[in-house]
């Protein structure tokens, strides 16, 4: 069940049901977050349903995260491929390293959810974090394969456009680390952080111009 | 990893791969209702399965409520592209909280099929109109930012059926808000309103008429 | 939030969304299958994992006919789809009624993986039956509307492949009413019959020649 | 509700539904493995969180070698539908089994996490194993039906990748014989040859050259 020919480096094929597959694993990865917040029977029996809503606040808080960063990566992913034009097997490959990130999303999320506000948080925290930065490393490693060179960027692709891209990137997995770091400090900043990242690529790119 | 180019806004692309990322996450989150129905062990042990069946009603009423609202908001999605012909940034920043609504679905559904004739029925409820609350007003702010000066229309589209969709726009958040406030009076009067506006969306469209 | 414009019975739209949202629904259905198997770890504990998997038969049964089932389904709304060429408000109504008979799939397989060999079984295998015999219904409402005086059929469509299509749908639901109704006489015959009824449909078409 | 007319097996369509379907399948597979990762929260409470993460080793492992082999199967499947041009009846039936064996890998994953490092190990992995044999036999009897005397393949396919295909495929089930067959020697070292394959095949083609 060998996959590529031998001569699959050369092979160029279109872009079409990558983006289709990642698509999907992206959508359900998102979807899938709300299975993580739970209430406590306990609770709602003892205190009331709104007691028990609000003792769940870190449950919302790492859903509200995980759903805006994980919505960020697909409208990068988008992006970059409104100028990726090709795709060859070692972009397959990182792409689906890329997808391995995103599917592994629910499970830190899970964690954070379960043990924010107690002994655990730390821990928690950082496999968290841990997780964005290696997604942001992974989609690092993805913009600079398909750009090096102009490899695999469409022939009718704006150079400028390319070039903004290039050096947005360079900052971003710094940004991730520094997120993730905080967590040494106080946990819900380290969280606070990652959505405040979200929130900023979610605007318009001004603030972002050389 | 920041996202778009300085100028982002002046961006237009095509709407293709935002409709399919949309529709599989409408799909997704649509089919993982079904997962909240279940069954007591312990009184289809004792009464009969038939018995633990019938006790499940709240579960079944909110499902199927759940399932038709979420149709109706996938047609009601679709529809708005066959008139909007390209997306920009903001679009697809309103576009990701929508979905967020989408997915947020499944929880409030759980607590309705857990609380529905307990103390916290009403809580739950209102939780669950809530939701429905905020979609519908998230839905009228990016029809309205579409719309707006025809910023996003297709250029062949009917201006008519721009004109009636915005007029039947105008009107939707409010009959949530009433179905909302029915929890107050009865739960699953509330419920039924819900499910009575998704039957009445989902008929043919003369009751709408100017 | 109302749906359709005033005019919304005459408008016909292209059935290329439609198609994919109802494809996202039926693959995350079929995959949510086995979910539903699950092995005991105390029975794995104390008489060997081999033990408690073959003591979930009954659930692995359920799994393969369900797998088949929506599988034959999907082809089959596949199938319709090489013929029907528009959709209009009505179709995506029935369509919306159908996704609900295959979402719900998931809530009966697990039943009758959960009490085959019980007292209750019986019911779960009636529940299980009924669902298969409500989705044929469906999917027969919804061909008729379709191919009733050509209403949703493509201009180009083979007249003789839409006759056949309409000639083998006579019996269709009958036939899952037969499959129910052995559920009275015994559960494993009937869901050997579901099973059958779909390892039927996925032979080739001889059988089923006028 | 019988699928196919008379002549079924002369009809050839076009793959786009068949892939995109599939590709939902594949995705939705693949996402759901993460849910079988879970942290014992007594562990966690006793020891620490960074205890439990490490106990659940096995889950990890499992979750990277079935994420990985989904992955390259999904990529086997892509590269086979460059060459492969239409589908007949046969071949949705075989790629039915493909998606049937796709949707079953949770199911030993989930046992693999759960049992490796228990006495019941050796179980668990040659279910893992078998499972990967039989999906490698479909794809073998699905690419020797669709290549026998070009039945299915584009008129402009390369006859020399069809060739290379073909050749690649003769030993593709009997590598996964041989790790399935490693279990009995040791469960760590049968994943691990999984995992091998799964990185193998991810390589260039170079290794794989005749």
């Amino acid at each position: 069940m060998a996959i590529f020919p031998s001569n699959a480096e050369q092979q160029q094929t279109e872009t079409a049901r990558l983006e289709a597959f990642s698509d999907g694993v992206f959508a359900i990865a998102i979807t899938l977050l709300i299975l993580d917040i739970k209430i406590s029977p306990a609770v709602a029996e003892e205190s009331g349903l709104l007691t028990a809503l609000v003792q769940q606040w870190p449950a919302f808080f790492a859903f509200v995260t995980s759903f805006a960063t994980i919505g960020i990566m697909w409208m990068n992913h988008h992006r970059l491929f409104t100028v990726i034009g090709r795709a060859d097997h070692v972009l397959l490959v990182l792409n689906g390293l890329l997808l391995f990130g995103i599917t592994f999303v629910p499970f830190p999320t899970s964690l954070l959810s379960e043990y924010m506000g107690t002994k655990n948080a730390t821990i928690a925290a950082l496999v968290y974090g841990g997780t964005f930065v290696g997604i942001a490393i992974i989609f690092n490693t993805f913009w600079r394969y398909a750009s090096h060179n102009n490899r695999l960027i469409a022939h009718d692709a704006d150079p400028q456009r390319v070039a903004i891209i290039s050096y947005q990137y360079r900052f971003g997995p710094l940004l991730y680390v520094v997120a993730l770091l905080l967590a040494l400090v106080s946990v819900p900043l380290s969280i606070a952080a990652h959505l405040g990242l979200a929130v900023f690529y979610a605007l318009p790119g001004r603030l972002t111009r050389a």
